[in-house]
This record gives C-alpha cells, sequence and structure tokens, in this order.
C-alpha cells in the first residue's frame, strides 16, 4: 500500500467504522451529506494526495519541496467539492496534506514549519468559496472578504494561521504540538485493536479525552463538554453506545474533528502495521 | 471525472447502495466479506484499471494497445486479492477492463475480439491462486490444474473461454452478446433515476429480467428462477423490498453478476452524465 493509498484507506475506514456517535456513518446519513459523498471524496482526492506526497516537478529534496502546501490544499478542495455533499474531509486535509508530505510525524512537524505566506493565501482561496468557517467573527475566519488582505499585512505564514486558530480548532492545533492527538489516535488504534471495533474504540477514547471543536463551534462548549463526559461513560459501560449514537444524531450533534484526528490516525496506524480487516497480514507490503 | 474514477465510483456506489437483496451493501456484512474489502478493492484496484485505461508503455495506437487484457486481469486480482476478504470484484473487472481500454461498449467489444491466448493464460493465472470457480467440473475451469493446458492445446483466446463460459456464466455471456446488460443496467440507471435509488431500481429490474448465474452456481437453477420472480413481485409492490432482503440474507443468497453488470453499468451511465450523487450537475467534467 502506497502513503497515497493509505490515506484514501483511512478516509474510508473511519467513515464506514459503526457506531461512531453523531458522524455519518455506514448506517447514518445527514440530509444533504451522505456517506457517498465521504467515499466520493476519498477516491476523487487522489491526484492533490499524489501532488502532497511527492517532492513536485520543481525537484529538489526534502519535505518541503515539489507543489506548495497551499496549492495543495487548493487542489483537494477543488477535487472534493464539485458534488452537493459540501465539506467532507477539509480538516482531514489538514492533517493528510503535511504527514504525506513529510512522510510520518517528525517529518510533517518539518514540512508545517516551513509553510510560507503564499501557503495562507492558497489555503484562504480555497476556502473561500466553500461554506467552511474557522474562526466566526475574527478578521481571519475564512470567510471573510478581509482575511487575504490582513495576511499579507500581517505577513502570516500557514503554521501562523494554525496557531491563530489553535485555541478554537482542535485540527489546527495539531500543526502548533506535533500531531500529539494524531499520535495519539494511532497509539490508541494500536491498543484497542484491528478493524472497525479499534476505529470505534480508539475514536470513544479521543472523544472522552478531548472536547471536539467542531461541536462547539456548532453547538457550544456545554454541548461539547457533555458529549466528552458521556463518551466517557459509554467506555465506562454506564451508557450504551447505540443509545449515545442516536441521541447525537437527533441534536445532530457531528464530533467531526475528532473524525478528522482519526483518520491521520488510521493513516499513521496503517503505515505501522496496524490491521484494517484483521487479516493478521500486516497491512503495510 | 476521468474514466478510471468512473470505475472507482462505480464499484463504490454499488456495493454502498441499499438495500439490495442478498448483498453486502452497507447495511450489511458476510461473515468474512465485508463493506470494507469491497469498497478497499475500489481504492487498491486503480493501478490495475489505469493499466486497462492505458494504451500502455508498447505504444501503438487503437484499443487493443498496451499491457495486454490477460495482464491487467492479474494485476487487477493480485491488487485486491491481499486482505481477508476473497473475491469482491473479479467479475466486475471482467466488465470494466474491456470497457475501460475500449473506451465504451462498441470499443470493448473490439477489444474482446482482439484478446489471444496469452491473455487466457494470463488470466487463468491470475485466478489459480483466489478461491473462484468458474465453470466447476469442467476441464477448463480456472480452478483445475489441467485449464493452462487445455487452453494451450486448444488454442483458445480469452474471448474463446468467455464463450466457453457463456451459458453458464452471465458475466462472461456479455462479451460475447455485446454488453447487452450492461447496455440495459446503463438504460434502467438513467430511467430509474439519480443517487442510491436509482442504483437500487436497476439492480430490481435487472434481477427480475435476467437468472442471476452466481445464484445457480451456489444454489441451483430453482433457486436462482425464485430470486428472479421475487425481484418482479417487489417491482410490482406484492413484495416488501426489505423483508426479501432480509429472506436473501439468511439463506446466503448473494445475486453476485447482478451487481458485477450494475457496477459495469453505472460506469457506462457515470460517461452519459447519470447523477450519482443528484446534484442536479452533470457527473462528467
Amino acid at each position: 500500500m502506497t502513503p497515497v493509498e493509505r490515506a484514501q484507506m483511512a478516509m474510508m475506514l473511519e467513515v464506514t467504522a459503526s457506531p461512531k456517535p453523531g458522524n455519518v456513518d455506514r448506517c447514518h446519513d445527514y440530509d444533504t451529506t451522505r456517506l457517498e459523498h465521504f467515499l466520493a471524496s476519498a477516491i476523487l482526492a487522489r491526484p492533490a494526495l499524489e501532488k502532497a506526497a511527492s517532492a513536485g516537478a520543481c525537484g529538489g529534496a526534502g519535505p518541503g519541496a515539489g507543489a506548495g502546501i497551499g496549492e495543495v490544499f487548493r487542489e483537494a478542495v477543488r477535487l472534493t467539492t464539485d458534488h452537493s455533499g459540501g465539506n467532507t474531509h477539509f480538516g482531514a486535509f489538514i492533517l493528510l496534506v503535511p504527514l504525506l508530505r513529510g512522510g510520518d510525524i517528525p517529518g510533517a512537524i518539518q514540512v508545517v514549519r516551513e509553510t510560507t505566506v503564499e501557503d495562507a493565501l492558497e489555503f484562504y482561496r480555497a476556502f473561500s468559496h466553500v461554506k467552511v468557517r474557522m474562526l466566526p467573527g475574527d478578521p481571519l475566519d475564512v470567510a471573510d472578504p478581509r482575511a487575504l488582505e490582513a495576511i499579507r499585512g500581517r505577513g502570516m505564514t500557514l503554521l501562523d494561521v494554525m496557531d491563530h486558530s489553535r485555541e478554537h480548532d482542535m485540527v489546527a492545533r495539531e500543526w502548533i504540538n506535533g500531531f500529539r492527538l494524531t499520535r495519539r489516535a494511532a497509539d490508541e488504534l494500536h491498543r484497542t485493536g484491528c478493524g472497525k471495533e479499534g476505529v470505534v474504540g480508539a475514536f470513544l477514547r479521543l472523544l472522552a479525552a478531548e472536547t471536539d471543536t467542531f461541536i462547539v463551534k456548532e453547538h457550544g462548549r456545554e454541548v461539547a463538554d457533555e458529549v466528552r463526559r458521556k463518551a466517557g461513560e459509554v467506555l465506562a459501560g454506564r451508557l450504551d453506545l447505540a443509545g449515545f449514537d442516536a441521541e447525537c444524531i437527533a441534536r445532530g450533534i457531528n464530533p467531526g474533528s475528532t473524525a478528522d484526528i482519526i483518520i491521520a490516525g488510521i493513516y499513521i496506524a496503517l503505515g505501522e502495521g496496524w490491521e484494517w480487516d484483521c487479516s493478521g497480514k500486516e497491512s503495510t507490503k
């Protein structure tokens, strides 16, 4: 399995694992975003993932060579928004692109350090035509028309942008803290075991440990903290997983950032021999 | 969407559409073959699908140029059996490979006419290490060790092999009769409509019209004819689809050849503007 295939498999394995409280999975669609939108993105994002993994036409060695990271984001978003499902994997791309470029977590840390102002501008251009909000009310929110000017004026790199967002966005925070939760998600997968039971287990452990910032943005901190507590109760055997899932679905509570980090964790774990299908064979070859 | 992406999307859209009586779908796994095996095959088969679509390193124009069709089958089988799920898409590859090489149905008809004895030998080599039976009891069954010798001795091309299997295998029959059911599946998709409802509708219509030869091999002709009749009753509103699906699942009845033909039909229909996600946009670009 190539690194790009590992990234595609990670996107596929995350969305098909169930039951995951509140998220689209193989037995739950939302009205406008359905299972097949997520799977289409995993298939159709490939050229951008290849660009992320490649040193690119500019030649040059080292993790930062090739098409700029910002350009890769723009391509990934373009390839995966040509359908009616909207945002499926934008957060996952924020993690997968530097991981693919750098090869592993230490490499990705180096890649994000080398991002430029142009990467930040490309990133904003990518998201300007899709309905994603990173920092509502902030002049650096991707939906704010003044954002490009502000980034140029302040000379912000894409790493600076993520740093600016870190308090409100656990995916952006990964760029700052060395992909801490990505590493943890991979460790949880190794610990909870192979296949989709492993994915569900790692998902619940992450959800119980960290307040999902996507839920904070959509429903406020109180609801997000309630979800975190309840995930812990499911793990402790005091709350039924299926019931918790049904409650989240009914309330429209979708731990989307946790899902993004699980995808990055599956990508790492697959490279370390975690078995996606419990076949007893190493998943890498 | 490139032709290869259309093929991958077709594999994904077929398996995620539900409820389809008896088959693996997003809410039904079999013990050893699960949804994620089918989706992994759609992702991991890509290099073989690219080879099928490409004129190949040998240069040369025309639909028959490039890596031999038999070689492409061998590659596709190799890439998609490195997991515990076994046969997921072998029948689909028998249809998709000539369709990708030829571009469309008239092109595929030309491609299958140009297959060679070496293509037949490669095809048999591909299937020799996996548990697939095409003609149980026949010296040309892919599991029979004498098959390679028999093919060489008789000078059979891959088209001859499919001709030999046509009575017992509706997928092989497509090579002989000009991809008649593939065309019909695409027409049914245009007629029944966009998205997964369209896939389920086309699947039921095909199942009601043609006795599934995979069911014949597994359960005998009587059971296969019963399934065909019952699919017609579902279409006529006299039988509940969910109940029929549950009955098939309980009895282990899996209309696998119909699914293969639906995949080929989705591939064709996507190229003709059929909307996989009911977005109102053309699916080709």
